[in-house]
Protein backbone atom coordinates (compact mmCIF):
# COMPACT_ATOMS: atom_id res chain seq x y z
CA UNK A 1 0.00 0.00 0.00
CA UNK A 2 1.79 3.68 -0.67
CA UNK A 3 1.85 6.38 1.22
CA UNK A 4 -0.66 8.56 -1.02
CA UNK A 5 -2.79 5.81 -1.41
CA UNK A 6 -3.24 5.37 2.55
CA UNK A 7 -3.18 9.17 2.81
CA UNK A 8 -6.76 9.23 0.72
CA UNK A 9 -8.11 6.34 2.55
CA UNK A 10 -8.37 8.64 5.66
CA UNK A 11 -11.33 11.05 5.81
CA UNK A 12 -11.98 14.79 6.57
CA UNK A 13 -11.55 15.65 10.31
CA UNK A 14 -9.29 13.08 11.26
CA UNK A 15 -6.34 15.95 11.51
CA UNK A 16 -4.75 14.00 8.40
CA UNK A 17 -6.61 15.76 6.09
CA UNK A 18 -4.20 19.25 5.36
CA UNK A 19 -4.72 20.03 2.35
CA UNK A 20 -1.43 19.21 -0.34
CA UNK A 21 0.24 22.35 -1.59
CA UNK A 22 1.60 21.70 -5.41
CA UNK A 23 5.22 21.43 -6.51
CA UNK A 24 7.12 18.57 -5.11
CA UNK A 25 9.03 19.68 -2.39
CA UNK A 26 6.04 20.85 -0.47
CA UNK A 27 4.06 18.09 -0.91
CA UNK A 28 6.76 15.71 0.29
CA UNK A 29 6.78 17.75 3.25
CA UNK A 30 3.29 17.34 3.94
CA UNK A 31 3.35 13.63 3.28
CA UNK A 32 6.01 13.44 5.84
CA UNK A 33 4.20 15.21 8.74
CA UNK A 34 1.28 13.24 7.52
CA UNK A 35 2.90 10.21 7.69
CA UNK A 36 4.59 10.78 11.00
CA UNK A 37 0.85 12.08 12.48
CA UNK A 38 -0.51 8.56 11.03
CA UNK A 39 2.17 6.74 13.26
CA UNK A 40 1.86 8.92 16.24
CA UNK A 41 -2.03 8.04 15.91
CA UNK A 42 -1.38 4.27 15.74
CA UNK A 43 1.16 4.29 18.58
CA UNK A 44 -1.53 5.70 20.58
CA UNK A 45 -4.22 3.68 19.84
CA UNK A 46 -1.72 0.50 20.13
CA UNK A 47 -0.56 2.39 23.69
CA UNK A 48 -4.95 3.00 24.64
CA UNK A 49 -5.44 -0.28 23.48
CA UNK A 50 -2.92 -1.93 26.00
CA UNK A 51 -3.94 -0.17 28.94
CA UNK A 52 -7.64 -1.19 28.20
CA UNK A 53 -6.94 -4.94 27.64
CA UNK A 54 -4.26 -4.82 30.57
CA UNK A 55 -7.67 -3.86 32.36
CA UNK A 56 -10.44 -5.77 30.93
CA UNK A 57 -9.22 -8.09 28.39
CA UNK A 58 -9.18 -8.26 24.57
CA UNK A 59 -13.27 -9.00 23.45
CA UNK A 60 -14.65 -6.53 26.01
CA UNK A 61 -12.39 -3.69 25.13
CA UNK A 62 -14.35 -1.12 22.74
CA UNK A 63 -12.77 0.11 19.86
CA UNK A 64 -15.06 3.46 19.90
CA UNK A 65 -13.84 4.01 23.26
CA UNK A 66 -10.02 3.83 22.36
CA UNK A 67 -10.85 6.35 19.43
CA UNK A 68 -13.29 8.37 21.84
CA UNK A 69 -10.13 8.54 23.84
CA UNK A 70 -7.20 8.85 21.69
CA UNK A 71 -9.55 12.09 19.88
CA UNK A 72 -9.88 9.96 16.65
CA UNK A 73 -13.22 10.05 15.09
CA UNK A 74 -15.40 7.04 15.14
CA UNK A 75 -14.74 4.98 11.73
CA UNK A 76 -10.90 5.73 11.25
CA UNK A 77 -9.81 3.01 12.75
CA UNK A 78 -9.98 0.73 9.76
CA UNK A 79 -6.99 3.44 8.11
CA UNK A 80 -4.56 2.29 11.20
CA UNK A 81 -5.78 -1.23 11.13
CA UNK A 82 -6.98 -3.87 8.64
CA UNK A 83 -10.04 -5.60 11.67
CA UNK A 84 -9.74 -5.54 15.22
CA UNK A 85 -7.95 -8.77 15.16
CA UNK A 86 -4.78 -7.08 13.93
CA UNK A 87 -4.99 -4.25 16.73
CA UNK A 88 -5.55 -7.08 19.12
CA UNK A 89 -1.57 -8.58 17.53
CA UNK A 90 -0.47 -4.81 17.58
CA UNK A 91 -1.10 -4.78 21.44
CA UNK A 92 -0.09 -7.93 22.55
CA UNK A 93 3.40 -6.99 20.58
CA UNK A 94 3.73 -3.96 22.26
CA UNK A 95 2.96 -5.24 25.65
CA UNK A 96 5.48 -7.84 24.85
CA UNK A 97 8.39 -5.35 23.83
CA UNK A 98 7.28 -3.24 26.61
CA UNK A 99 7.69 -6.13 29.10
CA UNK A 100 11.24 -7.66 27.77
CA UNK A 101 13.02 -4.29 28.03
CA UNK A 102 11.89 -4.45 31.99
CA UNK A 103 12.84 -7.90 32.35
CA UNK A 104 16.38 -7.74 30.71
CA UNK A 105 17.04 -3.94 32.17
CA UNK A 106 16.83 -5.83 35.64
CA UNK A 107 18.04 -9.18 35.35
CA UNK A 108 21.15 -8.33 33.88
CA UNK A 109 21.43 -5.53 36.72
CA UNK A 110 25.24 -5.71 36.92
CA UNK A 111 25.05 -4.40 40.71
CA UNK A 112 23.09 -6.98 42.19
CA UNK A 113 23.31 -10.77 42.08
CA UNK A 114 21.36 -12.70 39.54
CA UNK A 115 18.51 -13.89 42.27
CA UNK A 116 18.39 -10.62 43.86
CA UNK A 117 17.88 -9.21 39.84
CA UNK A 118 14.49 -11.54 40.01
CA UNK A 119 13.49 -10.49 43.60
CA UNK A 120 13.64 -7.19 42.24
CA UNK A 121 11.45 -7.93 39.51
CA UNK A 122 8.70 -9.23 41.91
CA UNK A 123 9.40 -6.44 43.80
CA UNK A 124 9.00 -3.55 41.03
CA UNK A 125 5.98 -5.76 39.64
CA UNK A 126 3.98 -5.66 43.08
CA UNK A 127 4.61 -1.39 43.22
CA UNK A 128 3.18 -1.40 39.69
CA UNK A 129 -0.06 -3.24 40.38
CA UNK A 130 -0.21 -1.23 43.49
CA UNK A 131 0.40 2.34 41.69
CA UNK A 132 -2.76 1.17 39.64
CA UNK A 133 -5.34 0.35 42.22
CA UNK A 134 -5.01 -3.35 41.25
CA UNK A 135 -6.67 -2.58 38.04
CA UNK A 136 -4.08 -3.55 35.59
CA UNK A 137 -3.18 -7.08 35.92
CA UNK A 138 -0.81 -8.77 33.57
CA UNK A 139 -2.19 -8.61 29.72
CA UNK A 140 -1.15 -11.88 28.59
CA UNK A 141 -3.19 -13.64 32.18
CA UNK A 142 -5.51 -12.09 30.66
CA UNK A 143 -6.49 -12.75 27.20
CA UNK A 144 -4.81 -16.28 28.32
CA UNK A 145 -8.48 -16.09 30.34
CA UNK A 146 -10.37 -15.69 27.24
CA UNK A 147 -9.17 -18.16 24.82
CA UNK A 148 -12.16 -19.95 24.75
CA UNK A 149 -13.51 -17.21 22.44
CA UNK A 150 -9.89 -16.38 21.05
CA UNK A 151 -8.25 -18.23 18.16
CA UNK A 152 -5.38 -20.31 17.82
CA UNK A 153 -3.05 -18.05 15.98
CA UNK A 154 -3.46 -15.43 19.28
CA UNK A 155 -3.14 -18.56 21.46
CA UNK A 156 0.21 -19.45 20.22
CA UNK A 157 1.35 -15.84 20.10
CA UNK A 158 0.80 -15.48 24.12
CA UNK A 159 2.34 -18.76 24.74
CA UNK A 160 5.12 -17.54 22.76
CA UNK A 161 5.85 -14.06 24.87
CA UNK A 162 5.26 -16.34 28.04
CA UNK A 163 8.07 -18.40 27.03
CA UNK A 164 10.26 -15.73 25.84
CA UNK A 165 10.07 -14.06 29.59
CA UNK A 166 10.47 -17.66 30.78
CA UNK A 167 13.98 -18.01 28.79
CA UNK A 168 15.25 -14.91 30.05
CA UNK A 169 14.21 -16.14 33.72
CA UNK A 170 16.38 -19.40 33.03
CA UNK A 171 19.06 -17.56 31.90
CA UNK A 172 19.34 -15.57 35.15
CA UNK A 173 18.03 -18.86 37.13
CA UNK A 174 21.63 -19.99 35.09
CA UNK A 175 23.56 -17.37 35.92
CA UNK A 176 22.61 -17.75 39.68
CA UNK A 177 23.54 -21.50 39.77
CA UNK A 178 26.93 -20.72 37.98
CA UNK A 179 27.47 -18.07 41.07
CA UNK A 180 26.78 -20.90 43.36
CA UNK A 181 23.34 -19.23 44.62
CA UNK A 182 21.18 -22.05 43.64
CA UNK A 183 22.13 -25.87 43.76
CA UNK A 184 23.96 -27.08 41.14
CA UNK A 185 22.17 -29.32 38.51
CA UNK A 186 19.33 -27.23 39.11
CA UNK A 187 16.91 -27.76 36.31
CA UNK A 188 16.64 -24.33 35.54
CA UNK A 189 14.37 -23.81 32.59
CA UNK A 190 11.62 -26.15 34.68
CA UNK A 191 11.90 -23.59 37.59
CA UNK A 192 11.80 -20.72 35.40
CA UNK A 193 8.40 -22.36 33.96
CA UNK A 194 7.56 -22.58 37.55
CA UNK A 195 7.82 -19.27 38.51
CA UNK A 196 5.38 -17.66 35.61
CA UNK A 197 3.11 -20.32 36.21
CA UNK A 198 2.88 -19.13 39.76
CA UNK A 199 3.07 -15.45 39.14
CA UNK A 200 0.28 -15.05 36.70
CA UNK A 201 -1.67 -17.11 39.24
CA UNK A 202 -0.29 -14.34 41.95
CA UNK A 203 -1.45 -11.06 39.61
CA UNK A 204 -4.47 -11.89 39.64
CA UNK A 205 -4.90 -12.98 43.28
CA UNK A 206 -3.36 -9.26 43.53
CA UNK A 207 -6.58 -7.74 41.73
CA UNK A 208 -9.08 -9.52 43.24
CA UNK A 209 -7.79 -9.18 46.66
CA UNK A 210 -6.24 -5.72 46.20
CA UNK A 211 -3.09 -6.54 47.78
CA UNK A 212 0.05 -7.18 46.89
CA UNK A 213 0.22 -9.60 49.53
CA UNK A 214 -0.14 -12.64 47.15
CA UNK A 215 2.86 -11.61 45.30
CA UNK A 216 4.35 -11.33 48.26
CA UNK A 217 3.42 -14.72 49.28
CA UNK A 218 4.04 -16.49 46.48
CA UNK A 219 8.16 -14.81 45.78
CA UNK A 220 8.42 -15.86 49.48
CA UNK A 221 7.88 -19.33 48.95
CA UNK A 222 9.55 -19.84 45.17
CA UNK A 223 12.68 -17.63 46.70
CA UNK A 224 12.62 -19.68 50.15
CA UNK A 225 11.19 -23.32 49.23
CA UNK A 226 11.20 -23.81 45.34
CA UNK A 227 14.61 -22.47 44.57
CA UNK A 228 16.40 -23.98 47.30
CA UNK B 1 -44.01 -10.73 44.02
CA UNK B 2 -47.28 -13.38 43.79
CA UNK B 3 -46.94 -16.29 41.17
CA UNK B 4 -49.29 -15.30 39.20
CA UNK B 5 -48.22 -11.91 38.64
CA UNK B 6 -44.77 -13.45 37.66
CA UNK B 7 -46.62 -15.76 35.24
CA UNK B 8 -48.38 -13.20 33.92
CA UNK B 9 -44.86 -11.36 32.93
CA UNK B 10 -44.08 -14.24 30.34
CA UNK B 11 -45.14 -13.74 27.34
CA UNK B 12 -46.67 -16.12 24.45
CA UNK B 13 -44.55 -18.95 23.17
CA UNK B 14 -42.50 -19.46 26.08
CA UNK B 15 -43.80 -22.82 27.06
CA UNK B 16 -45.12 -21.73 30.41
CA UNK B 17 -48.79 -20.44 28.79
CA UNK B 18 -50.83 -22.78 29.36
CA UNK B 19 -54.53 -22.06 29.20
CA UNK B 20 -55.84 -22.01 33.16
CA UNK B 21 -58.23 -24.14 33.36
CA UNK B 22 -61.37 -23.22 36.01
CA UNK B 23 -61.87 -24.40 39.27
CA UNK B 24 -59.43 -24.40 42.24
CA UNK B 25 -58.14 -27.77 41.84
CA UNK B 26 -56.66 -27.61 38.43
CA UNK B 27 -55.47 -24.24 38.81
CA UNK B 28 -53.06 -25.26 41.43
CA UNK B 29 -51.68 -28.15 39.89
CA UNK B 30 -50.88 -25.93 36.69
CA UNK B 31 -49.58 -23.12 39.09
CA UNK B 32 -47.34 -25.96 40.21
CA UNK B 33 -46.43 -27.33 36.80
CA UNK B 34 -45.80 -23.81 35.49
CA UNK B 35 -44.03 -22.96 38.75
CA UNK B 36 -41.87 -26.01 38.08
CA UNK B 37 -40.81 -25.34 34.45
CA UNK B 38 -40.10 -21.58 35.96
CA UNK B 39 -37.29 -22.80 38.15
CA UNK B 40 -36.14 -25.40 35.19
CA UNK B 41 -35.68 -22.58 32.79
CA UNK B 42 -33.89 -20.96 35.32
CA UNK B 43 -31.39 -23.80 36.13
CA UNK B 44 -31.03 -24.06 32.19
CA UNK B 45 -30.32 -20.69 31.66
CA UNK B 46 -27.73 -20.54 34.95
CA UNK B 47 -26.39 -23.68 33.52
CA UNK B 48 -25.48 -22.38 30.36
CA UNK B 49 -24.25 -18.88 31.69
CA UNK B 50 -21.81 -21.14 33.63
CA UNK B 51 -20.26 -23.02 30.58
CA UNK B 52 -20.12 -20.18 28.85
CA UNK B 53 -18.42 -18.03 31.53
CA UNK B 54 -15.87 -20.75 32.05
CA UNK B 55 -14.48 -20.54 28.58
CA UNK B 56 -15.46 -17.00 27.88
CA UNK B 57 -15.74 -14.89 30.83
CA UNK B 58 -18.41 -13.11 31.80
CA UNK B 59 -19.11 -9.60 29.88
CA UNK B 60 -18.47 -11.36 26.39
CA UNK B 61 -21.27 -13.73 27.13
CA UNK B 62 -24.09 -12.66 25.44
CA UNK B 63 -27.68 -13.63 27.17
CA UNK B 64 -29.26 -13.76 23.36
CA UNK B 65 -26.88 -16.73 22.74
CA UNK B 66 -27.80 -18.20 26.40
CA UNK B 67 -31.51 -17.59 25.67
CA UNK B 68 -31.30 -19.52 21.98
CA UNK B 69 -29.39 -22.21 23.63
CA UNK B 70 -32.15 -22.99 25.68
CA UNK B 71 -34.46 -22.21 23.25
CA UNK B 72 -36.29 -19.36 25.28
CA UNK B 73 -37.32 -16.73 23.55
CA UNK B 74 -35.84 -13.68 23.29
CA UNK B 75 -36.66 -11.14 25.55
CA UNK B 76 -37.51 -13.35 28.37
CA UNK B 77 -34.94 -13.04 30.21
CA UNK B 78 -35.53 -10.47 32.59
CA UNK B 79 -38.36 -12.89 33.47
CA UNK B 80 -35.70 -15.25 35.04
CA UNK B 81 -33.62 -12.66 36.46
CA UNK B 82 -33.73 -8.58 37.48
CA UNK B 83 -30.30 -8.16 35.68
CA UNK B 84 -27.14 -9.34 33.62
CA UNK B 85 -25.84 -8.88 36.68
CA UNK B 86 -27.88 -10.97 39.21
CA UNK B 87 -27.60 -13.24 36.71
CA UNK B 88 -24.04 -13.14 37.09
CA UNK B 89 -24.17 -13.81 40.83
CA UNK B 90 -26.31 -16.71 40.22
CA UNK B 91 -23.82 -18.51 37.73
CA UNK B 92 -21.16 -17.69 40.88
CA UNK B 93 -23.33 -19.48 43.01
CA UNK B 94 -23.73 -21.92 41.16
CA UNK B 95 -20.38 -22.31 40.12
CA UNK B 96 -18.76 -22.28 43.86
CA UNK B 97 -21.40 -24.87 45.19
CA UNK B 98 -20.66 -27.30 42.20
CA UNK B 99 -16.99 -26.98 43.00
CA UNK B 100 -17.10 -26.96 47.07
CA UNK B 101 -19.09 -30.69 46.65
CA UNK B 102 -16.22 -31.56 44.48
CA UNK B 103 -13.48 -30.42 46.73
CA UNK B 104 -15.74 -32.00 49.85
CA UNK B 105 -15.99 -35.20 48.06
CA UNK B 106 -12.27 -35.51 47.10
CA UNK B 107 -10.74 -34.18 50.36
CA UNK B 108 -12.79 -36.14 52.48
CA UNK B 109 -12.23 -39.16 50.93
CA UNK B 110 -10.91 -41.77 54.19
CA UNK B 111 -9.80 -44.35 51.84
CA UNK B 112 -6.80 -41.63 50.85
CA UNK B 113 -4.00 -40.02 53.15
CA UNK B 114 -5.08 -36.47 53.25
CA UNK B 115 -2.07 -35.53 50.83
CA UNK B 116 -3.33 -37.91 48.79
CA UNK B 117 -6.85 -36.57 48.34
CA UNK B 118 -5.51 -33.21 47.43
CA UNK B 119 -3.23 -34.89 44.79
CA UNK B 120 -6.23 -36.21 43.69
CA UNK B 121 -8.16 -33.28 43.09
CA UNK B 122 -5.09 -31.73 40.90
CA UNK B 123 -5.12 -34.72 38.78
CA UNK B 124 -9.23 -34.98 38.61
CA UNK B 125 -9.29 -31.19 37.29
CA UNK B 126 -6.18 -31.91 35.15
CA UNK B 127 -8.50 -34.74 33.75
CA UNK B 128 -11.78 -32.18 33.33
CA UNK B 129 -9.36 -29.04 31.76
CA UNK B 130 -8.50 -32.12 29.40
CA UNK B 131 -11.86 -33.53 28.53
CA UNK B 132 -13.12 -29.79 27.21
CA UNK B 133 -10.69 -29.87 25.13
CA UNK B 134 -8.89 -26.76 27.39
CA UNK B 135 -11.38 -24.46 26.51
CA UNK B 136 -12.87 -23.79 29.86
CA UNK B 137 -10.46 -23.17 33.32
CA UNK B 138 -11.61 -21.67 36.05
CA UNK B 139 -14.48 -19.69 36.12
CA UNK B 140 -13.59 -17.37 39.31
CA UNK B 141 -10.05 -17.30 37.66
CA UNK B 142 -11.69 -15.95 34.50
CA UNK B 143 -14.03 -13.76 36.42
CA UNK B 144 -10.85 -12.47 38.56
CA UNK B 145 -9.00 -11.62 35.05
CA UNK B 146 -11.92 -8.83 34.17
CA UNK B 147 -12.21 -6.85 37.20
CA UNK B 148 -10.96 -4.05 35.75
CA UNK B 149 -14.35 -4.30 33.97
CA UNK B 150 -16.47 -5.47 37.28
CA UNK B 151 -17.57 -4.10 40.23
CA UNK B 152 -16.59 -4.78 43.96
CA UNK B 153 -19.64 -6.69 45.01
CA UNK B 154 -18.29 -9.06 42.19
CA UNK B 155 -14.66 -9.08 43.55
CA UNK B 156 -15.63 -10.05 47.02
CA UNK B 157 -17.48 -12.67 45.94
CA UNK B 158 -15.34 -13.75 44.13
CA UNK B 159 -12.87 -13.43 46.49
CA UNK B 160 -15.33 -15.08 48.93
CA UNK B 161 -15.24 -18.28 47.15
CA UNK B 162 -11.26 -18.78 46.85
CA UNK B 163 -11.34 -18.41 50.55
CA UNK B 164 -13.85 -21.13 51.13
CA UNK B 165 -12.05 -23.35 48.81
CA UNK B 166 -8.67 -22.41 50.40
CA UNK B 167 -10.09 -22.96 53.85
CA UNK B 168 -11.22 -26.57 52.54
CA UNK B 169 -7.34 -27.13 51.47
CA UNK B 170 -6.41 -25.99 54.76
CA UNK B 171 -8.38 -28.28 56.41
CA UNK B 172 -6.50 -31.12 54.77
CA UNK B 173 -3.26 -29.65 55.18
CA UNK B 174 -4.21 -29.74 59.02
CA UNK B 175 -5.43 -33.33 58.64
CA UNK B 176 -1.89 -33.99 56.82
CA UNK B 177 0.09 -32.33 59.86
CA UNK B 178 -1.96 -34.41 62.20
CA UNK B 179 -1.00 -37.76 60.53
CA UNK B 180 2.75 -36.70 60.30
CA UNK B 181 2.51 -36.48 56.63
CA UNK B 182 3.35 -32.88 56.44
CA UNK B 183 6.43 -31.90 58.97
CA UNK B 184 5.02 -30.26 62.61
CA UNK B 185 4.42 -26.33 62.95
CA UNK B 186 3.67 -25.66 58.95
CA UNK B 187 1.42 -23.13 58.32
CA UNK B 188 -1.67 -24.47 56.80
CA UNK B 189 -3.17 -21.71 56.22
CA UNK B 190 -0.69 -20.10 54.20
CA UNK B 191 0.14 -23.25 52.26
CA UNK B 192 -3.32 -23.27 51.08
CA UNK B 193 -3.07 -19.76 49.91
CA UNK B 194 0.05 -20.36 47.59
CA UNK B 195 -1.57 -23.79 46.57
CA UNK B 196 -4.60 -21.81 45.29
CA UNK B 197 -2.01 -19.09 43.48
CA UNK B 198 -0.62 -21.09 41.88
CA UNK B 199 -3.39 -23.41 41.04
CA UNK B 200 -4.95 -20.65 39.13
CA UNK B 201 -2.11 -19.47 37.23
CA UNK B 202 -1.16 -23.50 36.36
CA UNK B 203 -5.12 -23.46 35.21
CA UNK B 204 -4.58 -20.38 32.66
CA UNK B 205 -1.31 -22.02 31.51
CA UNK B 206 -2.80 -25.22 30.59
CA UNK B 207 -5.74 -23.37 28.75
CA UNK B 208 -2.97 -21.21 26.81
CA UNK B 209 -0.59 -24.51 25.94
CA UNK B 210 -3.86 -26.87 25.22
CA UNK B 211 -1.70 -29.75 27.74
CA UNK B 212 -2.30 -30.43 31.25
CA UNK B 213 1.67 -30.45 31.84
CA UNK B 214 1.50 -26.96 33.92
CA UNK B 215 -1.08 -28.26 36.18
CA UNK B 216 1.64 -31.42 36.54
CA UNK B 217 4.42 -29.47 37.04
CA UNK B 218 2.68 -27.04 39.47
CA UNK B 219 1.29 -29.78 41.67
CA UNK B 220 4.98 -32.06 41.45
CA UNK B 221 6.65 -28.96 42.90
CA UNK B 222 3.83 -28.05 45.50
CA UNK B 223 4.07 -31.71 47.12
CA UNK B 224 7.45 -32.64 46.18
CA UNK B 225 8.91 -29.31 47.76
CA UNK B 226 6.75 -26.36 48.87
CA UNK B 227 5.35 -29.21 51.72
CA UNK B 228 8.66 -30.14 53.03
Amino acid sequence: MTDSITLSRIPAGTGHDQPVAAGDRPVRINRRVRAKKRVDTRTTLIRLGTEMCTERGFQVTGIDEILKRAGVPKGSFYHFFASKREFGEAVIENYAEYFARKLDRLLSDPERRPLERLAAFTQEAQEAVAKYHFRRGCLVGNLGQELGALDDAFRHRLEAVLLSWQKRTARCLAEAMAAGDLPAGSDVERLAEFFWIGWEGAILRAKLSRSTAPMEHFAEIYFGKVLT
